[in-house]
């Protein structure tokens, strides 16, 4: 039997096709595509070697069983390359390594999937923006270390997160998506060889027009600077899943039941539980982010010689696997705002505890005690509709 | 296009068949099969109330799009089964919740993955000892924090390997895996309900036993050791993978050569390159596991309620990566010992450095100054045979 | 000015000064003074080389500034202790490396911690089997998902905590803790050298049980089991802190309300907050290990060579931090649990939902539909009182 | 005994002074007395509420032992501070709440020690931009997956390491660092009540005008983007100190020998030893970052309610051990540059494979086939001298 994950015990990330196996190799293929024609471009390779896009019959499972063999999919993948577009095998990839292939494609997926991301989240946007100006007056208690404070209201609540949302996706937005481009260990002396040094020089950025990527100012093969910024602002997109996941699972507990899910997810016994499943499921995407963070940091930082011994094959998996989830809550995050907001459990709640105190100990007014909230709310608002 | 992944961005996990998502369905039907039988056993159900163990036609990809709605993939996995077994309809999953068997059944995963991995183990630990034995001659330069510091053995180096296989195995060995049996919220209400305290009391030995598991004292919904113990000794394996790819990595070194990779991967540009691919894909896994663990241990600690807010669901891909790992990476260890110990290199390093300093500063002897190696290596080679 | 972290940002860890940098620095002492009566014992070193197990004047500071250099304290500690012998001098250290003195005086501060923390720990054991005694009866709602699910009891949840407690301290308790002993790269030459075989055999019992640790089969200078063993170990226990933290912080929400702190940490703006303080610093621990849990297992599977290059000086601080976290914890975990159950809140909430639809679904009777809590319970303290 | 870490732990960190207790104390202090002044300045406290900014007497020891019972150390600061300034005593911390306080401090203390290191790592821009330069025409193996590959230069890979640090380095300058203010929960309630909506809006300016901090359009009380930023920025810049470290300690390797470390550390028990220390501190602070940082990130994730139940308290000894490697470092890392780079062992290496090869499948002319080598230096060295 093989390996094969299709989301079987990652409930929370299915909009995430975009950084599937079969997009991977899509955006592998893509990019040898993309450095043929580059090559043409600059006038190393002749105007008759082309590279289709798209190749069909490749298939990814087949890859992966070859790519134990060199430790990557590309080496396996340039043959198949080869025999399908003979007339032009001489040139493809040629004056590249693996790594300028795989680092590119993956730049590739990501872009691909922040535009996704930057789309759906813009819904997301839009429904908090929403919710906090409907919100406005809604006076709530406010609660620190579990317990209740003063009062604050839902508009600025969903405000909060709103600015949350926004400050993680302008990161995410801000990453520059280089290709890279080095050759065999970062010198691009085979481009240089074939083409002299103004073709190679020309290179990065008639391989970047055909991506749609950046260009980088030298390669980034052991300066992983790009793919830190990347997964961090992944991993930034994914706490915020988990903030807002934390928050509306709590403020749906039986007792506090300010937030009520419209679709609840059931049970397998009880009948009555209506679950705060999407909640749930951004909250345990959170979870588990951080981990792989982690294993991009310390793969970063044992980038030894011009390519190292393990380091950058272990960035791969962990990559991809914030992508699925940046990707995939992006729905499930949709799901976990469609609830409504109980105004007598609001109310009930807000009556439960001196939330005035702190206020008469300032020899308090009889205001709502909500301070700033409405500048809060506006300041929001007005930045998720710019 | 749906989410899948092959392996394409994991070389070094081939092996892992065993936890693939078809792996874990067929465990999810195994162990509600399990279940009935159980209930059968002690009296709960009637004997004409059978699930078969395996059903035709179940398709990972459309349960894991079903389990969003749940946050599980039991949930629609019980609604199939009811469907293929509409005799025993109204008795499966009886008196379970979804916990109770998505845990028993990645123990069951673990279980036989396990076994797989104990046997693949077990070759290594020949060849290493083999290995110890043959080079307990073979004198070369130990070098700490980089540098040549005194004579070891190759013999040693070796039997020091093996003690941390035998270790890392014979603590994954240890691990207990027991069925999970609590009902909705750990009482095993529903049991008793439906069959009264003894019957209940029996059910999970029954249901162990249909299973080949232990039996825990109680239900361990929110006390996770269990899941820990497993994932501690996971990462303790792959640890190993890890020390001995760095190890051959550098001893494979073009300047140290000690060790040749009978098999060296190639290179998608450079003909003359013979890399040791296995043991950087050794050492890649190895990066990437205590990521994985850290968000065990985070779960676990967030474990509030009678079953969590995310950390449940958070756990799930965590556990079976490292068994993605450790299983895959056992062939890739198979891999990585496959090299020639080039004596020549071995004494040419030996001669560059003055590692008889110490022994000399001691007054020294003109031993070969390698101490207790021959013990240490015997009894290493004592305990893999054992 | 210099270093200095005295616990300002660690509430929560007060209760460790068994880990401080001069507890270390006692262990290291101690430690060397346990070497050289081992040496004596075996017949290497004369019965006059003495040296004392507490030296004066030794200041971690400067020991630490002056570690920089050679990147251990052991070096410049060992001129210190010459200076304070001299007329051990010549002995002080032969035939041991730096790591064997860090590695055993970090098992020994471990040993002495462990201890600590056992005692400490037995009071929580039994004041939570006196909890579950008396809570047996007190019916609540149980909680799944942060949703109202069945019935259970604070017996079985106080149960349920003590059994997690145990399996957490039995397994730190499973822990061996051995001495180091391999000299400048495993093979003990050294003590071969200065004594022969049989004496070199006989050092590591006899250093063992001048400390009071156990003996390993071999050096595990780079096979790092028992660091690995000991972080996993503490982890669970500082996961258990954080499942009750989190577990108690919750049903202390103003509108859960079912414990109620005693002494609730104030706040330094509102008069009225009682925050459950001693819990929410409990949950900040369990936050904590786990990255550092990471390092260990990182560091071990990097142990490259006789002696790494960077991963032996990785794990000191990240085992020192969790030992911390234990040992203070446990201090902490006294007063989380310094808390009433409110009946009357427990039973409003109990009132508030349908509990009772899965028994209903059953068939059900007119019972508690508490299932075997109380053989849970029964079991539970069982265990603590033996 | 109460704990104390003095760095006895953590060689490779001698130079964070800036993040001891001391100054942290140092900076919580400075921040009451600038939110005092920035009271007065709006016009909510009278002139005459004046706290000075270095208080005398303060024990850093004494206010941990008092922060365990409200979890954090500014409530006990608060009665020394009102004591230390009874006429300000009704003022001092009016309408502020500990967060604001802590929160703000550390920033605080995050851009002193910022400023600090940017100046140290010019030095280190600076000696990189000069070794680029000076080795621009050594040609040396390049190698990949530990294997010779193809020839580079020593300037390149100075000029690698130089970028890497500039990206690093300009990534954490331009970490926004803002003050905190929200009050109780973030609206921000009782300054509008002390002083009206236009003295509440003018507050934030004024606080961080005094200190010399940014200003954010919202209290981050629970969005800790500023904390991310800032914690990825300095995991970043630690990443670099491994990647300079793993290769500093490679290229020293005895079979390696290109370089040579000026001050080797010594060893304990083998006089000839030079070992590559420096560099190997490095390596492992960077192998610890990576797990502080995931804390971090694990905590953002869980920022439940208006205040956290434990996630902002695990944050403080994450951030703090951060900055102190980032600190410390940047002093080693120093060290680990003073290396002279033996230009006999670099050439003999360079002949001992065939590095040819690919430059001769390309039909390769005779030049040195270092590419773009001299671009990419010019690069580095042209953006060090900006």
């Amino acid at each position: 039997m093989l390996f094969r994950d299709v989301g079987l015990l990652s409930p929370g990330t299915g909009a995430a096709g975009s950084v599937s196996d079969d997009a991977v190799l899509d955006a592998l293929v893509a990019t040898e595509a993309a450095y043929l024609r580059a090559l043409v471009a600059v006038g190393i390779a002749p105007e008759s070697a082309v590279l289709p896009d798209v190749i069909n019959g490749l298939d990814p499972a087949d890859l992966a069983a070859r790519a134990e063999e060199g430790g990557n999919p590309v080496i396996p993948l340039i043959a198949d390359l080869k025999k399908a577009a003979p007339d032009a095998a001489a040139w493809i990839h040629k004056g590249a390594t693996s790594q300028d292939i795989l680092d590119t494609a993956l730049m590739l997926v990501a872009g691909r999937t922040r535009a996704l991301l930057h789309d759906r989240l813009g819904d997301t946007v839009a429904n908090l923006a929403t919710l906090a100006e409907e919100h406005r007056g809604t006076v709530a208690a406010a609660r620190t270390l579990t317990q209740h404070a003063v009062p604050t209201t839902y508009g600025l609540r969903f405000a909060t997160w709103l600015t949350a949302l926004l400050d993680a996706r302008d990161a995410l937005d801000a990453v520059v998506l280089p290709v890279q481009l080095g050759g065999a260990a970062g010198t691009m002396a085979a481009l240089v060889e074939l083409g002299g040094v103004d073709q190679a020089l020309a290179m990065p950025a008639a391989f970047a027009a055909q991506l749609g990527l950046a260009v980088s100012a030298s390669p980034w093969h052991t300066n992983r600077a790009p793919v830190l910024a990347l997964g961090n602002a992944l991993t930034g997109v994914i706490d915020v899943y988990g903030m807002v996941g934390a928050n509306v699972a709590t403020l749906s507990r039986t007792e506090i039941g300010e937030l009520v899910p419209r679709a609840g997810g059931g049970s397998s016994t009880m009948p009555q539980k209506q679950n705060p499943v999407a909640a749930v499921l951004l909250r345990s995407l959170s979870l588990r982010a951080p981990g792989l963070l982690s294993t991009l940091h310390v793969s970063a930082a044992s980038f030894v010689d011009e390519r190292p011994d393990g380091a950058w094959h272990a960035e791969w998996p962990a990559l991809r696997e914030l992508l699925r989830m940046a990707a995939g809550g992006s729905s499930t995050l949709v799901s976990a705002l469609e609830f409504d907001v109980d105004l007598d459990a609001v109310a009930r709640n807000l009556a439960l505890d001196d939330l005035r105190a702190e206020q008469r100990s300032l020899g308090g007014s009889d205001g709502t005690y909500t301070g700033l909230s409405d500048h809060f709310i506006d300041a929001a608002i007005e930045r998720a509709r710019a």
